[in-house]
């Protein structure tokens, strides 16, 4: 029941937010960065029993960090907000418009979503980096972090509720559910009429569970399985720099590329340079039979490995007949999120282009440019890898949805 | 298992699709549109079955009505295909393309959705205006019609197939799903990964129940409870006129009016004609107490009424006490589909056009005109009430999604 209430709260909230102006909206900001910032140590003494929790429960040491804030952490957070405060506002802005043989005025104007939902792992700087592009697109949010961070979420979110009344907005604007058993977050997923959409951000687990159990609308976040193709026709060294950059400048990252798939023709020197770079930095390749004597120390690749978003320094690699099996094989194993083709042949890479269904898809460039700050959308609230609503990296403008304004004088059909 | 075997195929079909050329799709389309006519008496002979099983069955006149085919009403749809195919191809259109400081091209593409299921009722022919604008927009689709129409809808799907091999594309791009179960149509609403738009087209009861069920991502259409909000400055005669065409011109349609809103210093005259005028369209009325003794022969409403969409000649009267009232009665009762108030009242008008959260809002027209064709789409696969990818009526547009297209000369990050 109790998550009923906050539903109605968040609700009420967004009814007046999408009337709110710029001004009001930046006003909240404003007094949410400069907050976080003058009560930092509230929030890192909460963040203290969180460790403290962590460590009696034997998180491994990634994990812990991932927990942690300090100081420049939360001045960290406090600039992302003043950021984001900056960025033009996406409500109110009419997206086409047209005049209709019978007088009608048609206008495509851009609104809220109205209450969005986002359930979140360990990191408590994603309640804050979340509620406030919300509330700058003039969504309320309600937020559900994890178990291992109630302490560090639950004083980020009060300094916010703070802020927020302060500045006069309505206090549903930024909602957090306290209750963090499995139960309330199963609640949460069917909260259809109060949740108008809800945003995994986690591993492939929590975005399963999300996609299985939830009645209300979501968007599928963050899942990739990145594949980088060296053609035949590739220039070698910037293929090796690409595989390495994509692969080793941060594994754990859903951008970094897992597979590399290599033309059975490609040049001779590209074998020999990535193998060296490879094992420069220590990467790990699972390789397929035809492969594996390229790569000193390979291992075997098992079907399985081709399927994983391995999140760190290992690589799948497999050597294909050509472009029409390096698609397949990208249809069949990867997630729709980032596809490069390295190659210097026009026809090929437009046919790379045209025939890959990726979110994203790459002709002589990392894979880790799929980001909302590297396109150029200043911020960003996930990377949709669905293809309804948003595709790729979402920044404000996929966090608000659009209404019809018809005017007329008198028209009757 | 059938089920995933039409998955694997329409998912085959739709990656061909995507690449196909539109001299290509509109070579199927004509053919379709010819055949339909070619093979009529075969479609009118599987029709007399269905038309014989709703006798047996008690089927009531208006639903055997739109269960009937004609060789007029299969002109019709055939025509119907013709409009389609003469429509601008949605693929391929860049909607937005930019150059970050280190060179990357970044273009936005429009791109097919895939694979797109419609669940639909008695009319069988949804079963040919819903498949060819998933062909127009280079989508597969999986049909999955009513028990009461499966003759016929498989002697239309069985044309269509024959047309779109004839034109040399795959199979796959129309699929019916001839079990209609109801434990079918249960694991179509959960067949992730091999459809990725679920269409529910029909009534209430269909549309909550895919909601409830769905696993897969669903764009909810359709349902209407509309307002009209006769305002203390509106123009009684236009406000009449307004009333009359939303509530009686076709009550059975979801654009249609079903609650009217009077703002209690209206004037006297809009009353006294209302009332005559919504008498002589045999309306009954249902108000509440206040405005009761104002119409003739009106009974009293309950809560219900308010919140019911009756597709009839019904009528629910509330007398507001102003704007906000009729605003939070809107909100409260309203399904996000068209809401209008009549008045002459710049302001009013504006506060009313910011402040209600529907798919469309007006202000001096009827409801009536939320409709693809009268929005100026050329087509129509249902009207989206929910925020999310698509709101108000859909066309060929909101059947694609997009792509990222990043080309690069050896960008790392």
């Amino acid at each position: 029941m109790e998550l009923i209430e906050i539903g109605k709260k968040a609700r009420s909230a967004a009814r007046i937010l999408a009337t709110v102006s710029s001004a009001d909206k930046n006003k909240a900001l404003t007094y949410i960065a400069d907050d976080l910032e003058k009560y930092s140590a509230k929030i890192l003494s909460a963040n203290a029993i969180d460790l403290e929790n962590a460590g009696n429960n034997g998180m491994k040491a990634s994990m812990v960090d991932r927990l942690r804030l300090t100081e420049d952490r939360i001045k960290g957070i406090a600039e992302g907000v003043r950021q984001v405060r900056d960025l033009p506002d996406p409500i109110g802005e009419v997206v086409g418009a047209t005049r209709r043989p019978n007088g009608l005025q048609i206008a495509k104007r851009r609104v809220p979503l109205g209450v969005i939902g986002i359930i979140y792992e360990s990191r408590p700087n994603v309640t804050a980096d979340t509620a406030v592009l919300c509330l700058k697109s003039s969504n309320a949010c309600i937020l559900r972090g994890g178990k291992e961070a109630i302490n560090s979420n639950t004083a980020i979110a009060d300094i916010m509720k703070d802020a927020v009344k302060k500045a006069g907005l309505p206090e549903g604007t930024v909602e957090l559910i306290r209750d963090t058993s499995r139960e309330t977050a199963s609640e949460m997923m069917k909260l259809n009429g109060y949740i108008d959409v809800l945003i995994p951000r986690g591993g492939a687990g929590l975005i399963n569970a999300v996609i299985s159990t939830a009645t209300v609308p979501v968007i599928q976040t963050g899942v990739g399985n990145c594949h980088i193709y060296a053609d035949k026709d590739c220039n070698a060294d910037m293929a090796v720099d690409i595989i390495i950059n994509a692969k080793t400048s941060r594994p754990s990252v859903c951008n970094a590329a897992e597979t590399l798939l290599i033309h059975k023709d490609a040049p001779q020197e590209f074998y020999t340079k990535v193998s060296a770079a490879l094992a420069d930095k220590n990467v790990q390749v699972r390789a397929c039979e035809r492969a594996i004597l390229k790569f000193d120390g390979a291992i075997a690749a098992t079907e399985e490995d081709y399927a994983t978003e391995f999140g760190d320094l290992i690589l799948a690699v497999k050597m294909v007949d050509g472009l029409d099996d390096a698609i397949d094989h990208i249809a069949k194993y990867g997630t729709g999120h980032s596809e490069c083709i390295v190659t210097e042949n026009y026809t090929t890479a437009n046919a790379f282009l045209d025939r890959v269904d990726a979110a994203a898809v790459y002709v002589n460039a990392s894979t880790r440019f799929t980001d909302g700050f590297e396109f150029g959308f200043g911020a960003e609230i996930g990377i949709s890898t669905q293809k309804m609503h948003a595709r790729g990296p979402m920044g404000l403008t996929e966090l608000t949805s659009v209404k019809y304004i018809v005017t007329g004088n008198g028209q009757i059909r």
